[in-house]
């Protein structure tokens, strides 16, 4: 079985029965496992998180974001989060047996036929045509309100779609990345300065490990110190580098690590970079588990 | 879902329609894969591993057992391996949310509703009457020819099913275990009596780690020695432990691990253990995984 994940973010997160009728949309589709769905009444926006094979996952976010720009209308749209459309950002993310070629084919396919329906669509992330649209925040800067505006500017010409204004439906951000693996390494010591130092040594900004982010946190109750990270390609750095990295710069300083967390859901990988790494197995796959064996006679 | 393994031993290995007629009984059953099935012309044996929710387990092993015991006639078997009965040995395997009480349970109903079926039955592992009846081989000893003479011993009185001899079926071998991890640890010398001593270090049978078997094994080809090991429990000795001791007592004589390697499939479960051990993450939990998640929509 072939995974591809895809984690629409919709503009609707106040009327119940139009958030259910998108999440029992997606569930009807065959092959396809809604694994979480969330709204944010200030927000304004619900987060739909949906599994399966590519060809399911591509059917079922089409059919959803045509079912969202049917129930939403952007000129009444107000929240907290900035939002650019109706169908706001769909990501794609290939959590097994997909490579991000494959996801980028697939985000660029769903963009297109999206783009026919008179949405302008602008590619990110790997997906992205230009390298000022690699980032979210800068596509979604002035939002819904400054898309009409923002669409004036030939440097704006979405990537499909019409090069005008949708006010019914504002734009689209359609990309391709890998899954993020949210990941904290607490250090037994008050010193912020010194999880801070580390942090920065880590992340790939100041030098560190491609594909991470860091910073360090002051968790105050605990009486302890984080450095919080985002793996953005676990296949580039895992877990294993910088949890022994931290722990030997801590170590330096006498600090030893407290413990460590993974906020969310990782695919299954990770634990396969784990046990390559610590038990000096690098042939080891997660195809010699008996559930991956269960997965795969789907 | 909760996951049960059933690996029956059954004695004929050698008609392929009769194996394949097993097999496809067994696949049959809704909620039931057939993970793997492997046959051995001169053992005359096939072993069967499937998997799947408890009940539906139950129900496929005791359709399996009627169709052997009416394919097979033990007097006509011959074979290399030490067998007792047509059903020889069926253990039941918790592998995800199934603690061991209810394996037991169900190997002990499985062992009783054959029993009714007039087939002798002796329970064994952790489902075992009688600390005699623990290990198979002891069980198993004389075999199906000596079945006769054992079952006039009142000690041999089985666990359920009539006390006197089946010539057609023998006896059965029912149990309950934990999943067999074997696990191997290749160290950087030619050292052979090195990896016995520490062999000897860490299994249960010398003084070390509880339910761990090992031998020292040469690998003559690569020139390196071996830990060969099976964990019997792998929640109560994970391979971190044993991975970590055999380091320490190798470095101790200045030898490194060449490397690793687990033979056959493992539960994920063994991961969890992995990543909770070297990121200091005592609560991590295979639900943080997204393939298990998948696999709790079933």
């Amino acid at each position: 079985m072939r995974l591809l994940e895809c984690v629409p973010n919709i503009s609707e997160g106040r009327d119940q029965d139009k958030i259910t009728l998108l999440a029992e949309g997606v569930k009807k589709h065959r092959g396809v496992r809604l694994l979480d769905f969330s709204s944010d009444k200030d927000h304004h926006r619900s987060v739909f998180t949906f599994i399966g094979e590519p060809e399911a996952i591509k059917d079922a976010v089409f059919s959803l974001a045509m079912q969202a720009i049917d129930l939403i209308d952007m000129r009444e749209h107000q929240g907290g989060h900035p939002r650019l459309g109706a169908v706001d950002v769909v990501p794609f993310i290939p959590i097994q047996g997909v490579e991000m070629e494959e996801a980028i084919q697939i985000a660029h396919a769903f963009g297109k036929a999206l783009g026919k329906r008179g949405i302008p669509i602008f590619f990110y992330e790997e997906a992205s045509t230009q390298p000022e649209r690699k980032d979210l925040p800068s596509i979604r800067r002035g939002e819904y309100e400054g898309l009409e505006e923002k669409l004036k500017d030939p440097e704006w010409k979405p990537d499909e779609g019409p090069h005008h204004f949708n006010p019914r439906s504002g734009a689209t951000v359609v990309g391709a990345r890998f899954p993020l693996v949210a990941y904290n390494v607490n250090l037994e010591t008050k010193d912020l300065a010194l999880a801070r130092e580390i942090a920065k040594k880590v992340r790939f900004k100041d030098g560190g490990f491609p594909h991470v982010r860091a910073m360090g946190v002051d968790l105050k109750e605990k009486g302890i110190v984080q450095v919080s990270m985002n793996l953005t390609n676990y296949r580039a750095t895992n877990i294993p580098e910088v949890y022994e990295f931290i722990r030997g710069e801590a170590l330096k300083k006498g600090v030893e690590i407290e413990g460590s967390e993974i906020v969310g859901l990782i695919p299954m990988g990770v634990l396969e970079g784990i046990a390559q790494n610590y038990l000096k197995y690098p042939q080891f796959s997660i195809r010699q588990v008996i559930e991956q064996r269960i997965l795969e006679f789907e």
